[in-house]
């Protein structure tokens, strides 16, 4: 029998605690209806009692008519010695109309001298209050036991006697909080367990990632006995981030048979990451367990052939579970084997004996030794390969391109460049500024480009690295520049070599952009349905 | 009594296969050093049977003289149905002459037969022979059995067969690889000590990260009785990484107090990690446990309050403790130990009290704040100190420049600058081409002031590193340019910041004339033998 755990998803409220990580209310609301698409149970919106952003949210989400999440609201205990009744703090989560409230009070005796400066047993009773005033009200209600770990460790009675009044008082769940973040798995287990001996009312588990066992600590929350999860899509949050659900719910799904969401659900799961991290302005990380582009990308040469023979040999999942996909870096440290599987991958008639393949692979090897790299770089790779095979449109051609920089002292920097590209036979020329020589480059290039591809807008450049190949002399040797850029639901990494870091640029540039284009047009013969999925249909 | 873990780094080996990692021989040089430092047992430098630049790193890394680092080199079992001594992966371990090597053979049924397409009995033999020859040579013999947890879990008996017949054959130590990253801990935990009842050879554990569970899988596994853990710094690595040496030190050594490190070494650990990253041109995340920039930040509000009482209400160790620091958005006095030992460095008369150093505190937090990071840039640091107390010279002023790049379809780009600057009062006027416009403007730069400063000869830039700061549209986001530039047998680090690439360069590449030429005068006062040591006498 599949035990149940269930999802408490706070990227909107403890996740923007996170350093980077600013959500306007539009943002939010975006957000929320994924959450909600992707099964969590539920969704804590933000702290009414502390911004009116926030109070905004609740009352604006309202209109979305979520299927499945609650919508939660955040407060803390009553201040000390008032009335729950007369708490400004309580009454922001009744006014804003949630039917959950989450409400976090003190389990550690040093924190309720020090942060909040009373004695036990008013604590006690702040707990007591608030969580009965809010059942009463018929909320249902999470009682955060903040610090409840560090607490345990310090004084076990005491952090047991917390929860037991939240309890005593109604909570529906009492959720851990290993607040610092600094507690390990063994510990979490242990303390866990005890809790379960002591209360009846579910438990859940609030993890942070101080220690990056923030997974590890609630799998080990969840095997303990806990069937609540809080983390945030990411891992976003305050200092070294919350728990993330992205490697936690898979982790629990596919590894422990635990049931969270539905297997469809879980196979969105990459994209809802991909999502949150776009909409959140963060970098994802190509590394990211489950979910990011090289999670299961391969580059040794054993590891190449071993995998298509068995795909099995060197992946722990089949990552389209997760709605992720093998990729197969090319690199020195590869053979040919890369080649071939990339080559099936784009549905190339990879032949190796004939003519079209040498070609390709004389090249490649030629390009390389030049200094090209095709492991982060797998879009340039991809024209490459479709060229070679004849199967690329030439969409657009350089006829020719000026930068000029000036700087005089005590004046800003001025940077302009003029394009001329032909485009559909026609010679269009046109100039642009910018906040540096590829910017401005970049500003007149979509200036060219726009009116035969307005889809060029979806586009942008999400990150521009620059590397010298040989120390020899550095600003006049070779040097790479890698250029990720993303939409909405996808990112892909061009790359060019040059003496001149600008023409450099400009080659990795000029390829974001066709393959961009290449994908757009793609999409285009799609039907509606898939070209909605990917952001082409403008509503 | 303190159990001891030994290290086994494999950054510049295993850390190499993630995806943007890419280091040159010279790259591998400088982190074995500051790995030997840190004081890691074992540097897995590369594979000496794979390529080339791997026999070339192991060559010159003789000539280092690390002090506590045994270099290891790394390989396969022999071929199926050879003899180890004809075994060219074999030898050419022995070949590069290493004190250590570590040598991957399988564990799961399944890949013996899928993988390596062999009989159960051969493979058992590869790994005897394998062992046994590099034994015979008078090697330590780590020996990595790959897969162990999927192995075992598959089928045990012939799991612990294989690493029977490595320990019958002599190995030092037996790694258990979780080479997929697809094991809980619990697994680990429950496998390790099945292990431990089986051989009397000491215990490795290598863990992947393809669950966000690399560290807690080591921890499990040295709770278990593993004596030995293998890694990288950053977690860099196939796929989603490699385990996260980084955290997996604090975490044993701080929480459950193994011994793997002193206490000096450990207040390293920041720079350590920020050092690699920066040469492996990397993203070191904010958020990243323990050295983070972020992962002791706090932003305000109640967390502030609470710290200012006492700050390990929400910290979980002190920072310190791994070399990093607190922020606290709010009066921040911390750096300034590092300020006060570079003052003392350098002679100048640091007191918090007067008002030179209050302004360059000031100055240094804003210019922090502004994206510059004075960890990589000592040259800049020191220039900016100098300048506060008075003790800088105006070796030059800019009036303006100008650059023009220009490119026509199959000419080749061509790059000018122009440069005015002040020298001793006379306004200096000169052009010159590059090879891209930083060198432009390096080589104009250095016409102007050559009659002036002959010794600018001496000096050439190194190495230009290039990095987005924001990631909200990489080519108008600002950069941070790295600029490191050596004479005849020292080098030197500069900074510049700029939403402009060419700005921040100029700055970078001022400031690294400006020091050049800085010690340059100071050592022309200096009696010949300073002169010899600061490398300005050429022999």
């Amino acid at each position: 029998m599949e035990t149940t755990v269930k999802i408490f998803d706070t990227t909107l409220r403890d996740g923007t605690q996170g350093e980077g990580v600013s959500l306007s209310v539009e943002d939010k609301l975006k957000i929320a209806q994924k959450l909600d698409s992707l099964g969590v149970s539920y969704i804590e919106g933000g702290w009414p009692g502390s911004n009116n952003k926030d109070i905004e949210f609740f009352i604006r989400v309202k209109e979305l008519k979520l299927s499945n999440a609650k919508i939660t609201a955040f407060g803390s205990t009553r201040r000390k010695d008032s009335l729950a009744e007369n708490d400004p703090n309580l009454n922001r989560i009744l006014e804003v109309g949630v039917q959950a409230a989450a409400i976090f009070g003190k389990s550690w005796d040093f924190q309720v001298h020090t942060a909040i400066q009373t004695t036990l047993e008013e604590n006690l009773n702040m707990i007591y209050d608030s969580v009965r005033y809010l059942k009463s009200k018929g909320l249902e209600v999470i009682y955060d036991a903040e610090h409840f770990f560090d607490g345990y460790k310090s004084n076990p009675e005491y952090a047991l006697a917390t929860i037991r009044k939240a309890e005593a008082a109604g909570a529906d769940w009492i959720a851990l909080c290993d607040t610092n973040g600094g507690s390990l798995p063994h510990e979490v287990s242990k303390i866990v367990t005890a809790v379960r001996e002591s209360v009846n009312t579910p438990i859940g588990i609030h993890a942070h990632n101080d220690c990056e066992l923030g997974v590890a600590n609630s799998i080990a929350a969840v095997m303990a006995g806990a069937s609540q999860v809080q983390g945030t899509i990411n891992g976003y949050g305050e200092r070294c981030g919350n728990a993330n659900l992205v490697s936690i719910i898979p982790n629990l799904q596919l590894k422990l048979k635990y049931h969270l969401i539905s297997s469809e659900q879980l196979a969105s799961l990459s994209s809802v990451a991909r999502y949150v991290s776009e909409i959140a302005n963060m970098h994802m990380p190509v590394n990211q367990p489950y979910v990011g582009s090289a999670a299961f990308a391969h580059k040794g040469g054993i590891h190449v052939s071993a995998i298509l023979r068995d795909s099995s040999t060197y992946e722990h999942i089949t990552p389209e579970l997760v709605g992720n996909k093998q990729r197969v870096l090319v690199s020195e440290l590869a053979g040919q084997s890369n080649l071939v599987f990339k080559a099936q991958e784009l549905g190339l008639d990879f032949d190796t004996t004939n003519s079209q393949t040498k070609q390709l692979i004389e090249q490649i090897k030629q390009m390389e030794h030049q200094g090209y790299q095709f492991e982060g770089a797998d879009a340039t790779l991809e024209l490459l390969m479709r060229n070679a095979y004849g199967k690329l449109e030439e969409i657009f051609s350089l006829e020719s391109f000026k930068i000029m920089v000036a700087k005089s002292v005590n004046q800003p920097v001025s940077t302009e460049a003029i394009v001329k590209v032909k485009v559909h036979g026609e010679t269009i020329y046109n100039a642009a500024e910018g906040n540096g020589p590829v910017n401005a480059l970049d500003n007149a290039l979509r200036k060219c480009l726009l009116q035969y591809y307005p889809g060029i807008q979806d586009m942008h450049l999400s990150d521009y690295k620059v590397r010298v190949l040989d120390d020899k002399d550095a600003t006049a040797g070779k040097v790479r520049v890698l250029i990720e850029s993303s939409d909405f639901d996808s990112s892909w990494s061009t790359v060019g070599v040059s003496e001149n870091i600008i023409e450099a640029s400009w080659h990795a540039l000029v390829d974001s952009m066709r393959y961009a284009l290449l994908t757009q047009t793609r999409a285009a013969h799609q039907p509606e349905e898939h070209r909605e999925r990917i952001g082409l249909v403008n509503h």
